[in-house]
């Protein structure tokens, strides 16, 4: 049971995880803490908040159990303010896509890292933004992948661990710089060739056009260029290492197929394709 | 109204036409054709085709209506087997998803441009093959593009015009080279990343765990990487130009982009990625 929940970012991370915990009992009181007037009283009138604040420092006091679900660009401007108000008790976690950034921006702020940080990552999300797109059965069935590091505290681990299951989640652990390349591969990749196909076909001349003859595929492939720029540029910045390491890779890939399409070799593409689509299908019907 | 209908290839681009217009009450018979008997057969079972044959000749005997939805490398052996026993009043018209090729095709295998052939491409389809994949609604408010040559017959594309309006669809007209530049791009290069991105995950020597990480957006993100390899061989190779020209233009986008990262050019990213998003929310209010 956490008796006062302080959410740094009440957008659709923080905002679903303070709904999740209400819908399931496990939370007393929750603050939430964010920079606009207008999303923080709707966080409010939707009840996802019993209070709120702009000020970082003074939603976590008092707090046991802090979230802090702000883009990574903030992340060490909050834990900078709230450095010296937390309770010596308090757990602070984040629900940040790239975990190494969050990690250096709290051993800048903490000046070492704090056995009481946990840092986690929600992988569960959708394209839209602010607490209105929040909704409590977004962590349902939905990994969240903790990276504890040697310093932290056993007992944090296994409150975090608790909080989340509590949201529906299933947690696993692995370390921070494994997480880092594993979403580079698997989110961080994907996002960019969808923002670069999107900007390629609105930089064509016929823009107009070409996007009136996309069909259904289109839709499904592109979902994913309608995120949050901000998000994605904090995202890209600060995973720049692997994610850079993973675009080349896809580079050698494509400069391949399109070696075998310009050749028109039947065979290379025809192995190509059937390997990726084993894959897909083998993917689909392991997530059932 | 069509007499008798003939469906080369009774897929799901094949199987759905004729189930559309059957569902319209607008043809008398249909008589389905392709190699395999268990397709053939459960095209009859299901109502999708009244009587069926593997010889493509002896399918267009008779037919004042000819569909040919074969994937692009069958067609040109479609057209030689057919030719000397059209009705001399027969339409012909085809589905494929590369219209140069097919143009190219038919004048190998007529000779000339016969006039009562109408290459067109319904703009729909799903990652699903066979007869088992086709419905009476897919091409419902789908648009169909239809590329008539200075000799086609307008007659001809009347009646085809005619045939896919009844099926549901809007029917726009365009030239053959358009057709195949405004398809490499919202078509042929997305389901090339999707190809490519699954296929470079799948290499990796961590696939499974990769793939156990892979989030919502991930699925819909690969979907049509799960489409069938042999068609998607065909029209690499049918559509090898424009294809080729796109994927270079992809591949300037994401040089920059990929510079952009290596140098942490927040700036540049979000000037990219607001841009992407702006245009696909954009796409997606005119598409609704
Ligand atoms: N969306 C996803 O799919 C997803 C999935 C997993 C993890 N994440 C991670 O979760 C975090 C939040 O993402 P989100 O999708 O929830 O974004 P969001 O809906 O935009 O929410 C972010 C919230 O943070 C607040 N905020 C921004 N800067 C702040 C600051 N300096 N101090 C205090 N509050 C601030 C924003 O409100 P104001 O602008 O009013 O301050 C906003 O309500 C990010 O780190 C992201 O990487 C996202
Ligand atoms: N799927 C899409 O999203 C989509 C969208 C628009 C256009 N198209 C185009 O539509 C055409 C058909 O695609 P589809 O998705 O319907 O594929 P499909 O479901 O695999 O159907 C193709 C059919 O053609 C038959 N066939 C293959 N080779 C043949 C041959 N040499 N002679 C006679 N029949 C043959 C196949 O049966 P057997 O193997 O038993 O012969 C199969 O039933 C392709 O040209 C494709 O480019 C597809």
């Amino acid at each position: 049971m956490i008796k006062r929940l302080a959410i740094i970012g009440v957008g659709l991370i923080g905002g679903s995880l303070a709904r999740a915990l209400r819908a399931a009992g496990a939370v007393g009181e929750v603050v939430g803490c964010g920079r606009a007037l207008p999303n923080l009283e709707k966080a409010l009138e939707l009840g996802v908040v019993d209070t709120f604040t702009q000020d970082p420092a003074e939603a976590v006091a008092g707090a046991d159990m802090i979230f802090v679900a702000v883009p990574l660009g903030a992340m060490r401007g909050v834990f900078e303010t709230i450095r010296d108000h937390l309770h010596p008790q308090a757990i602070v976690t984040d629900g940040g896509s790239v975990k190494g950034s969050v990690v250096m921006d709290a051993i800048g702020a903490f000046g070492t890292l704090p056995p009481r940080l946990v840092p986690g990552h929600p992988i569960a999300g959708t394209e839209h933004s602010g607490v209105e797109a929040s909704f409590a059965e977004l962590y349902h069935h939905r990994r969240v992948i903790l990276t504890p590091l040697p310093e932290t505290d056993p007992e944090a681990l296994a409150r975090v661990t608790a909080m989340w299951e509590t949201a529906g989640a299933d947690v696993t652990c692995m370390s921070v710089a494994h997480h880092d390349e594993v979403l580079a591969a698997t989110s961080h990749l994907p996002h960019m060739l969808a923002f670069g196909l999107v900007d390629t076909l609105a930089r064509m001349r016929e823009n107009d056009e070409i996007f009136r003859y996309a069909a259904g595929g289109f839709r499904d492939f592109t979902r994913i260029a309608s995120s949050n720029p901000v998000m994605w540029r904090d995202i890209c910045v600060a995973n720049r290492e692997a994610l850079s390491a993973m675009l080349a890779r896809f580079g050698v890939e494509m400069t391949d197929l399109a070696e075998s399409i310009r050749h028109a070799d039947g065979e290379r593409l025809l192995e190509i394709f059937a390997r990726a689509k084993a894959a897909r299908d083998r993917y689909l019907d392991s997530a059932r």
